[in-house]
């Protein structure tokens, strides 16, 4: 095994440096990674520009990188179900296993959970990094680690349509199309959604969402008066759509989820607002329409890893941009700013393809 | 049958009057009750008082009253399991029966309801009242016509508790001590709750609560911030509850009901907010506690039923003032502004007790 | 308006005659169409050669025939979303809409369900045809009058997968590849399984179901043992399935759909058992294995038509066969005994593509 | 601490011995207690008896008892919740926490489950006893030790009524006055059951029940043909019941639940059957009577603490008996004979009163 340990680490607001980590020692429940590429996601950038979101603070150096697949270098004598080589999607969140919640399924709200690069935690844009067996799913030969690490979003669309309860002949508004977006329009119609309308304020977003399946695009504004959209909406789909899922988080978009919404529906806020949002909330509640927020995910990497591996959907398209881990600064700038129509930025830890069978 | 029809009629804001109407003719599948007693309900003063609720208005004089009970003096030939003498709860809506709301279960949010006292249609404050027999729940003999009348609130309860999912050994929070908190802390017991806190502006509320079987209550005054009597209610419950249930509607309940629930939890709001509320929206998505409306209920009198014959719960307690229907004005002047410590008023349109057998 | 309404009347075991009847006079509430073809059912045959179904005995002639679409000749005054000209799909039963079932959402059991060709009630194997027009859907333009009539089928596979909570990942296995066995492995793919296994007696059934999709087979006997075959169908789809749905109903498909279902999983039985049945009950009481079972559908056509206009599911490779009304008696001899690999025999009331669009 | 540990060791079909054991070590994760009582299951029994339960079989001795509470005396490093001192009742099933069972909330059925007296783990009915502190539950002063043993059987009532989905209004027939079938009455009753029926063999249990809150009770005898109880539980009850629990497990119990449930109602089996069992397995599908399991508890034990703690239910009157545990041999008799009447019998491990604050 390799002596270099190169990690992205996270120092402070706009302050992100590579830099040789300790290679970890494993637990009995545990396996150490060889990690191979790491996706940036929209809260990474979001810790290098504010140092923190919501009550998480960034207060010491912290590795940065959530969405992650690696090949195992090392098995805790406890891990049955993996072997040396075996490659792997990780889920970053560990929970307790103790509390309430971790025992009744909904270990996503566990209070005492370790999330990989939520401040305290480190994450695991780094060469090796050591995970509870458990949360680590092995890959088949044909799906890519590109892939792989992409379940991280993936799970984050499936927990979405789950609580939205998406189902058969489900009409669904999704807003915003960026890899969330995306992930979750796909995941919709897998799980029998037969009218999926998707709007973003950026047009060539639209055109990869009419690429992958959108039966329904609609361009906004910020402008847009949420009302209006709403009747649009209902215009353009036919009838009101069952299911609202933002996954932008404005104002404007929570707002439009709710007049859009068929009574008795529901709207899924996957974005995150302000702490503080205005909202017709008199109109949903008189029209029994639902507002559930989602939390990452929970007993979704599953679902997730079976979609892609048995073809349902392809993810790759969400891919726009490679970067090696030296790059990593560079990388952060195009997730950060969308540059040449950015969807999904993806940090290589080792080379491109070293690890696909496929 | 009596030629006497005086009815309880709304002719605008601030007027409404009693008058002779003509006795209504049934449809086969209907039958004619001479109403025995209704129960004044928020929403009948609101719509003295303002002539609206959202975008119901009332345009032209439209008979008052919802929450009636009633004995049946005629049967339509399709009516089969009510006779004449029957006592019977009336559930004032009645709705399409054959849109998608309707054949899924959820007829309460029928598009095409027609509900009682709810502009353009005409209430039951009247002598005799024709109603579609399948929403006429006849009551056993040691039931009294009052009960009956309370069946409706008592109803609106069950199905906010049902929406929240109450069951065994959750504990609730619920804001307002009026007919509606009231009832609704009996139905959260009667449901498996184990630990139950209401609070109110009103202290003789609360000493009413207590009377009930709260276990906790708590006096709010107007200057509460939510986040610190979340924090209260904490301390006092021994945890976050597991559901909090609105029955006031203000922002300020509405905010303390999502600062209060516990993770995974459910806040139902009941009462009515303004249009537009401003609520701390991230705080409940990223806890997973979901925000819930409800309108009416809708499969709920059976229950409510049961709940009262089997004696699981006394409802008497709510009544506190009675008058007759020629003493309309005057009871609406008694439930407007909680004249001695009203919580429900009751008209009488037959002589108390003529129809009670216990 | 033609005056001809040739009718196939069954008689009696093994008596199925065509004659002429009355066409009927429609209510305010009802339509009049134009039957354009009716797909034979398994129920169908089982009339015509047992004369019941359980408790359900012809003891007077009986029109046959309740897989159907036709076209709208005539609407009733209260009928507003069809009007003369619409091609629709026909749901063959209608509900009392006044019992506790039909207004809580079950109306697939209300007791007073006048179902189509189950008697006492007529069937719609005839030229003219008068049904309550909520329980007509309206086929778009790029649907055949042929799937139509197949949503009858597919409604009863959309009741199957919904009653067993198919969903994202989960892994299936279908006992049968006829026609609701076929249209199952549709539908529970189209609601997210990704791993689908089907059962026959017959190889030809199960090439069909490859070129369908299915994702495993399993070529039966009938001296199967059922544990035998459950182990190796865990072997074979590489874990227990989610869910098993016995589309046969013999006692060895429903003991195996228990011993092949994984603990805390789901077994669904559509088709029908004898009166008693020997099953390995404590195997699936320990293991938490639900048994459900189906009656019809509820609230299933619109979905059903959603997933055929959507293009999400082709099910006109279901249809083998096509016989004129004149041809009754041979189209039956055709689906009783399976000629030539028949799996669903459709026979055509009006001249084929006469009513179709595309 | 005492050097003590005088344990009841089973060591094989009607062999069941005292004698010292070491008292054992703790993890960072566990807890020593000194038990205080231990109920007597059917299951010990069985085991006394046959040696095995189905595939789970006594190949070496094991220490028997289950249904226990303790005292604190020892306090992994790991344990935040708990202190020397504490009164506590113990869960006494131990999950993997790894599997996919155990993160979805359903440990019950964890294929790794460690339970106490089940072969090959260990029991604890034994002075000194190690246990996993999150499945231990610290009891309120109020309530006795006794009480505390109790929620074991508790638990498994609260299962049973939630897999049966029992809530407001509902109408349950419960099959068995024992110690289950009367814990099942009163959570019923607590989650808002309205109309409880119960039935036994004897006499004397049923009016133990009666006492207990039955509504109504009915004396069976082995000849009863299920088909007409059921009519008869129909007669007495005024409808069929929505939900049917079995606790007796026998041919003619699960028979008398399935023709004895209402059309789209549920019947729960928490007996256990032989291993194959002849049902009238259409008469549920053709009416979508589901037909569910149980298999022990699962996140049931904080409910059944609240249930005793809050005041709603009383669980003492189920004690009949009491014994210390050097008469275990004689404990066992009486309740596999219930002898004298015997509902629960209550193994004290110390002297009675010596743990309970009340």
């Amino acid at each position: 095994m390799a002596k270099d340990n190169l990690t992205a680490v996270l120092y402070g607001i706009e302050n992100l440096k590579l830099e040789q980590r300790p290679i970890p020692h494993i637990a009995d429940t545990e396996v150490l990674l060889a990690i191979d590429c790491v996706g940036i996601c929209g809260s990474d950038v979001h810790y290098l520009v504010n140092g923190r979101i919501g009550d998480f603070i960034l207060n010491k150096p912290m590795v940065i990188g959530h969405e992650a697949s690696g090949v195992i270098v090392k098995v805790g004598a406890n891990v049955k179900h993996l072997k040396v080589g075996d490659r792997c999607a990780i889920e970053p969140g560990v929970p307790c296993r103790i509390c309430s919640y971790c025992k009744s399924g909904k270990y996503n709200i566990c209070p005492e959970m370790k999330f990989c690069a939520t401040p305290p935690y480190d994450g695991n844009l780094t060469h090796f990094y050591k995970h509870p067996g458990d949360f680590c799913y092995k890959l088949p030969d044909h799906i890519s680690m590109e892939e792989g690490a992409l379940l991280e979003p993936l799970s984050v669309a499936v927990h979405a349509c789950r609580r939205g309860k998406v189902g058969l002949g489900s009409s669904v508004l999704i807003m915003g199309a960026g890899p969330i977006g995306l992930a979750t329009m796909l995941v919709a119609k897998s799980m029998g959604a037969t009218k999926v309308m998707i709007t973003d304020l950026l047009q060539q977003r639209l055109d990869v969402a009419t690429e992958l399946g959108a039966d329904f695009t609609l361009l906004m504004t910020r402008e847009n008066k949420a009302e209006l959209v709403a009747e649009k909406v209902e215009i353009l789909m036919g009838s009101k759509p069952d299911i609202s899922i933002d996954c932008c988080g404005a104002e404007t978009t929570t707002r439009l989820s709710i007049f859009a919404t068929r009574s008795g529906g529901c709207c899924v806020i996957v974005g995150m607002n302000a702490a503080e949002t205005k909202i017709p909330l008199t109109n949903a509640l008189i029209r029994e329409v639902d507002i559930r927020g989602i939390f990452r995910y929970c007993n979704d990497y599953p679902a997730a890893l079976a979609l892609v591996s048995s073809g349902k959907i392809n993810v790759k398209r969400l891919i726009t941009h490679h970067f090696d881990i030296t790059e990593t600064v560079k990388a952060f700038e195009t997730a950060r700013h969308g540059l040449e129509n950015a969807i999904k930025v993806m940090i290589h830890v080792q080379p491109i393809d070293s690890n696909n069978k496929c």
